[in-house]
């Protein structure tokens, strides 16, 4: 192979808002596997929110990536060679093997996929872990009913998509959030919500409008001045999901937030989860549902296809600004 | 009966602290029983501080009592007179009754108790609203795991000294907070918590001393500064009980609350509950574990004891300062 290893690594730990110069691009021998490895190329490098936490060395849920380290993610890629038995060139397999192109990997941290199920890369998105956060996120804290109102902010991204979908599926009302008319006319057209609001336009009005019995269940994955309006709209009862709150992840200082009487007056349930605790033993019933819904043509999805690894850092930091439509992901040159 | 019906108005709604003049004591005829009705003489009125919320027409979980009405609050008496079969005179009852001495209800609204299991005072405490108050939020979200460590803030106080004494049978290590040194010595040398805090001494230091781990159950009974002090040390997976928020009811705007970035991160779990949502269903199994707690001698607790119904307003006032120092009930005369 005269190829190179094309590796994005972190440079810096960033203040505020990532810029390019936080990030290094590598190019390093492709790796020989040992016995007991696999050696992977990469073609798909899913790019999420997260990946903000991981940069910082501020106390998190999981360790920051060291620098000079290669960037975390999750890919999806082919076997090009193996010592390792039920594993041969040829075979598709996801795993976490960073914003690289080439990676040597142990078999417990590969799972082999049938390409044929669907899109390679769907399985970054609607069928990977950001669909998986949603399912699981539906599934334990929002557990929402049928005609119930649930709220989903970043509702074009890539969980906001899955969320609002099952809990249509689930026979809720949908009200999305999302930034810009044709981020709302994709949710509302493609997606199905019920109806869309524009995050940049009158959000509490719009809110009033869309949920005159108020909120059963929001899905938190922005924070700021969305979650500022929605939380006073919550019903009794409600559950709000903390999935994220991409709005402050650049801030140097944390924002107040909402007084929490709320929480008591109204017996709110106010939960944060992390998908990769206990969302993984239940990706095959995950996977095969999500399939179902596919077949069914209930479940639209729509990525948003950066070309080539070199232009991950600049995508990512769009991605914090709401720049991407869509699951972002990297097609890996 | 020469006796009126000596009864404790609202007679305007508090703007802030209630003052004294927000009440009005009436005396009436004492009513006579209609068919279908039972008439109890009260022997004592429970004051709680969720009566705050009962003198406002803000929205809340309950609709506030009318200006002019009985002020709404749980009482133990016994049955004078009775058309109903099943109630005789003699009878000891708990119900809730309001700020009077005297009053006309249905059987549905009474529930007959056995006046030798425990001081009749005990069913308003930590055998009535309050104890089951506390059982059912352990019970449904604080779910305290044997060598977690357990915050109780208002230790001393009705709800404060059964969830620290349940959390401690449960196997939990418990930190109660509480103003002053003298409810601070009660909280551990008679209802055996590990350690207690004083809150007006260096709180986070406290804190910092006696939950090296960190904490696993907030049981929030306070708000305020005590919040602000426990929030940042809650555990990855921690559970905070939303029960109250004393120390801002008599606030006029709300304060800003936490920052719920952490909720994401740490997987929090932030959830309120009203004891009056499902809490009697469970009473008889509630009653039947604490009357065996108290009969194994793990269950301590006291009663702050105001003789005089005419005496209710101000106790009440000086509970949401903290005066009273433990169970607040009016022993009617």
């Amino acid at each position: 192979m005269a190829e190179s290893n094309l590796q994005i690594l972190l440079r810096r730990r960033p203040k505020g808002e990532p810029v390019p110069e936080d990030f290094e691009i590598a190019e390093t021998p492709v790796p020989q596997p040992q016995p007991g490895e696999v050696l992977v190329r990469a073609q798909y490098l899913s790019l999420d929110p997260y990946m903000r936490g991981r940069m910082s060395d501020a106390k998190s849920y999981s360790a920051p990536v060291a620098l000079g380290a290669v960037m975390e993610g999750q890919t999806a890629g082919e076997v090009v060679a193996s010592t390792v038995e039920g594993f041969a060139p040829g075979d598709t397999v996801l795993g976490g093997f960073g914003w690289q192109r080439y990676s040597c990997v142990q078999p417990g941290r590969l799972f082999k996929i049938d390409p044929k199920e669907a899109p390679l890369s769907a399985s970054l998105g609607v069928l990977g872990m950001p669909g998986l956060t949603a399912w699981v996120g539906l599934e334990d804290i929002g557990q929402p009913k049928a005609g119930e109102t649930v709220v989903v902010s970043a509702a074009s991204g890539a969980v906001g998509q899955v969320v609002g979908q099952i809990a249509r599926i689930r026979g809720c009302k949908v009200i999305g959030i999302a930034g810009g008319r044709e981020k709302c006319e994709f949710v509302t057209e493609v997606l199905g919500f019920d109806a869309c609001i524009d995050h940049r336009g009158d959000l509490a009005a719009e809110l009033d409008r869309h949920c005159p019995q108020g909120v059963d269940v929001y899905w938190e994955n922005v924070g700021g001045a969305v979650q500022r309006a929605v939380f006073p709209r919550l019903n009794d009862h409600a559950r709000m999901v903390m999935c994220g709150m991409i709005a402050e992840y650049n801030d140097v200082e944390p924002r107040p937030g909402p007084n929490l009487m709320a929480a008591v007056r109204k017996r709110l349930r106010i939960q944060g989860f992390i998908v990769s605790d206990n969302g993984w033993p239940r990706y095959p019933q995950f996977r095969q549902e999500m399939l179902g819904f596919m077949a069914a043509g209930r479940m639209a999805w729509r990525e948003d296809v950066v070309e080539g690894l070199r232009n991950a850092p600049t995508a990512f930091i769009g991605l914090l600004k709401g720049s991407n439509f869509g699951k972002l992901v990297v097609k890996i040159d």
